[in-house]
């Protein structure tokens, strides 16, 4: 997984069948090399803008789903406590 | 997923059998570390040139086929609001 | 897989609820040129911070769960050895 | 899937078993910021070097394939027209 | 795959209980802008230090292995020959 942080919702009205009703929101990635890159993820959590979560990629993405055909690759998983450091 | 712009049409006339009828375009990275990288998408949603799509990869770009056996690795899975600034 | 060093402990507390009770580690790719890179795996082996340790990604990582459909793309499948040098 | 031109092609003649017969291509990635990446790629289509090729990763790429179980993860699944300049 | 070169054996006495008995290489990339980069490859063809080889990454490491459940997620499938100029 990566972590990363919440920067915009992502806004889609033409979209294959299956994602209809699925929230996606642009995310950063955080910290090392990577920081900086830009990836969008399903939400099924509620993650609010400027948050850092929990970003899981693949197949994996794919898990969360009842149905596995969603053309998915990549979802948050969890948000990162605001404790938690690093 | 990545956010993507759609650059131009792939042809291919020599290819796969299971790809006839399969559109292609060239897609390049919008934003973050990863701007300028170059993919190539199916696409079954019919996007224009110059739209700016969400492209998913891996195992989830063959979910949208009806069969699974095809050997796509990426697929253009929405299109991405004009109002939508990011 | 890729050689990594355990950073850190990641805690998130509202996460997906097929993750209750996996811990989390923030890892560092070591050596090469991808060194400095950070992922977030999980670690079902107990490897202790500043360890270095081998994480496996994407789908490889469901296998060691016995429920396949954790969404887990990263996991510390081993320690290396301390007396390994490389 | 990404754009890439054929180099070269790769022997090895000790090999995992279930390889015997399959054709390995040294294609290296065109354009964007990937440019120069090389990749071995599987040839079923018969690719020239030189030609511009279609290349699918990951589990993808095994859809081509009769059997499921071979270790491939890059096939090259068309030859881009000539005529199409990008 | 990616053309590497194997650069030293992994030992990891402490590690997931499927893995005991499969032996792990370090790789570094070969070529192209990825050059440098390091893995770590499950190795059942005993490649020997110094020896170039193709390696698989993903889903399709699997295959090779009789069970499907191993977490590896890459594996030198084959010895390029030493005739081979790229």
């Amino acid at each position: 997984m990566i972590a990363a942080k919440v920067i915009d919702s992502i806004w889609s009205t033409r979209k294959v069948d299956r994602l209809v009703g699925i929230k996606f929101m642009l995310v950063e990635v955080l910290g090392g090399t990577d920081a900086g890159r830009l990836l969008i993820a399903a939400d099924l959590i509620n993650a609010g803008i400027g948050e850092r979560v929990i970003v899981s990629q693949g197949s994996a993405a794919r898990q969360i789903f009842d149905q596995d055909n969603v053309p998915i690759d990549a979802v948050i998983i969890g948000i990162i406590d605001a404790e938690c450091t690093f």
